[in-house]
C-alpha cells in the first residue's frame, strides 16, 4: 500500500513528508490511490518566480534553465531559496483504482496543494516558455496522492477567473462553517474588496451573518466594494491601526464583531482584529503575514477572550463552494473580472 | 472615562496601545475603573534579563542601572531590544469605584499581563536588587487598567509554586474548553511532562476525554511522567519528525487524536500535530515557537480538515482553574515542586 501523504515517493531524506524531502521520486507509475496528470502549465509562486528573475537579471533563458534544473534535481519544483512552489493545471492521464479524489481519465483539473510536495518531470525543456513571467507553459507529468486536492476546472467560467477563485478558496468555506457557529452574528472582513475577502463577505451574509461590514484601506476600494454590494456596511481604516480599525468596526456593527476575518495581507494586523471582536467571538487569520507571537500576545495583554483560527486552506468541498459563490454573486464575480483585466 | 485598555495611559506616540507605546504615564492617579498596586517584586521575562545581563557582561551594577533606566525613561519595564517584559507581584493600594476586577485593598497579586504595558514607577533606585538574576525585589507602584489580569496569591500555596502556575494558566483552562466540544474525546499533549504540558494533561482527563497520551522527547521525563500518573499513555517521540510522532501517538491512542495541545517550546512541530489529529479534530498550538505558515500551509499540503486555534493565555477564570488543578492533582503538584526543587 502507498502512503496517503506520499511518504513512499521521498528518495532523500528518508522519512520526512514530501513538501520537507530534497527529492521526490517522480516517477509516471500509479500506486494504487494515486492519480498520474499530464501537465500544460505551472503557475509559480510570485515570490519564487521573483526571486529567480531578479537573481538572472531577467534574463529569460536563464531563469529556465534553473527551473528546469530544480524540477530535475529535486522531482519537484521546489524553489530552495523561497521554499515556494506554485500549482499547476494538466488533465487526468490515469487513476488508481483506490484513489479517494473522485477524479476520472480525461478531466482537466488544477491541483489545490502546493507544487513544493508535488512529484512533478518536465519532458519538453520548458521550450514553450520565456523565462519571463509566472506562467510556465510546459509537457510533463505530475502525482497526485490520496491526501492531494485537486479540483476540475469548470467548463462555464474563464479558467484564469476559476485559478483566481480557486487560489484563495478556502476562506469563504472556513469563513461559512464558522459563522454558522453563531446565531445571526456580526461580522467583520479586513480587507474585503480583495481576493478572498470578497469570498469571505458573500459567505458570511449566506451563512446566516446579521450584518456585514467590509473594511478598506484606500477610497478606490471603498468605492468598489460599494458598488459591488457585498456588505451591508463599508468602511474606511487602517487594520494596523488597533484603535481606529475597532471604533470603524464598532461603528459600523453597532459593537465589535462576532466574527473577524483578517484577510489583509500586510504585518501588524493581530491588535486590531482582537480589540475588533467581542468576547466570546472567533478571529480566523487568512493573511499569511500574521504572526502567531502578535496573536497570542495581544490576546492576553487585551484579556480578550476570543478564539483565534489559523486560516487552514483546506475545507473539505472548498473549490466547488468557492466557484458557486462567484457563479451565484454577480458582484463578486464583478470585482475578480476587473482584477484580471487590470492583470 | 478611562479606556478600558489603558489608551490614557499612553504619553508617546499617542493613538497606539499601551504595548506598543514607547511611553506611558506611570501617575499613582486612579482612573475610576483602575487599581492601583504597591509593588514588591518584579519578575523580568527570562529573555529580557538574559539580554541585558550579557550586554554588561554580568555586572550587576550595569544592569540595575539599565533596568531603572528603562523604568524611568518609558513608565514600565519594556526591554527595547528583547521587547518583552515580565510579570510582578505586589499588595493593591487603592481600587476605582468602576472596576471590574474583583480586587480589594490588601489583596496580595500576581499580575498575569505582561509589564510591556503595566504602568510602572520604582522609588527605592532597586537598592535592594542586585542585578544578579531575573527577581527584582523592589519598592513602588503600578496601575492595572479595567481590562487587565491579576492573580490573588493563594495562603495555602508556596508563592514561587503560585507564579509558575499562574505563568503557564492559559493551557489548561483552553484544554477544558476545547475537549468539552467533543464527547469522550482522545487527546494527544506534546510535551507532557512540562509545565503547561502537565497542567492541560489533567485538564483534559478531568473534562472528560476517553483517553490521554502525553508524548515526551526523553526517556527521563517518559519516567517522570509515568510516575505522576497523569496520562493513560506516555509515549517517546520527536515533536519535529511527523513521521514518528503521528505513529507514535496512533499507537497509542488506537487512531488519530481528536484533539492535540502543542505545549513543545521548539520550531517544527506543526506538521506532525497536524498529521497526528483526526479529521474534524481540533490542534491547539500553545508553543510560541508555532509559525503561523508552517501550520497553515502544512494543514493544506496535507488536506487535514482540522481546526488550529492560536493558544490565547487569556480564558476567563483560568488562574483560579490552574490553582485549583495544583490542589487537587498530587501528581502535578510533584512535577511543579520537583522543578522548583532543581532551580
Amino acid at each position: 500500500m502507498t502512503s496517503p501523504v506520499g511518504l513512499h515517493r521521498v528518495v532523500e531524506p528518508v522519512g520526512v513528508l514530501p513538501q520537507a524531502a530534497w527529492r521526490l521520486d517522480a516517477s509516471p507509475r500509479v500506486g494504487p490511490d494515486e492519480v498520474l496528470i499530464d501537465v500544460e502549465r505551472l503557475n509559480l509562486d510570485a515570490a519564487s518566480f521573483r526571486q529567480l528573475s531578479e537573481k538572472h537579471g531577467g534574463d529569460g533563458a536563464a531563469v529556465r534553465a534553473e527551473v528546469l534544473e530544480i524540477v530535475t534535481s529535486r522531482g519537484k519544483m521546489h524553489n530552495p531559496v523561497t521554499g515556494s512552489g506554485g500549482m499547476l493545471v494538466g488533465t487526468v492521464r490515469a487513476v488508481g483504482p483506490e484513489s479517494p479524489l473522485g477524479l476520472k481519465v480525461g478531466d482537466r483539473v488544477a491541483t489545490l496543494v502546493s507544487l513544493t510536495l508535488t512529484p512533478l518531470s518536465v519532458d519538453d525543456g520548458l521550450a514553450g516558455w520565456d523565462g519571463l513571467g509566472e506562467q510556465v507553459p510546459c509537457s510533463g507529468h505530475a502525482v497526485l496522492f490520496a491526501r492531494s486536492i485537486a479540483a476540475v476546472l469548470p467548463d462555464d467560467l474563464d479558467p484564469r477567473l476559476a485559478l483566481s477563485v480557486l487560489d484563495v478558496c478556502g476562506a469563504p468555506a472556513l469563513t461559512d462553517r464558522v459563522v454558522r457557529g453563531y446565531a445571526a452574528p456580526t461580522v467583520a472582513v479586513l480587507g474585503g474588496a480583495g481576493k478572498s475577502g470578497s469570498l469571505a463577505l458573500v459567505a458570511a451574509r449566506r451563512a446566516g451573518a446579521a450584518r456585514t461590514v467590509g473594511v478598506v484601506p484606500v477610497a478606490g476600494e471603498r468605492e468598489r466594494l460599494v458598488a459591488a454590494g457585498l456588505a451591508d456596511e463599508v468602511v474606511l481604516a487602517d487594520a494596523r491601526d488597533p484603535v481606529g480599525l475597532s471604533a470603524a468596526v464598532a461603528g459600523a456593527l453597532g459593537g465589535p464583531a462576532d466574527v473577524t476575518v483578517v484577510c489583509v495581507d500586510v504585518p501588524g494586523c493581530e491588535h486590531g482584529a482582537i480589540l475588533s471582536t467581542v468576547d466570546g467571538g472567533t478571529v480566523i487569520f487568512f493573511s499569511m503575514a500574521t504572526s502567531f507571537a502578535a496573536a497570542a500576545l495581544g490576546a492576553e495583554g487585551l484579556a480578550a477572550d476570543v478564539s483565534m483560527l489559523v486560516g487552514n486552506g483546506y475545507v473539505p468541498g472548498h473549490a466547488e463552494f468557492a466557484l458557486g459563490l462567484v457563479r451565484a454573486e454577480a458582484g463578486v464575480r464583478g470585482l475578480f473580472e476587473a482584477r484580471l483585466a487590470a492583470d
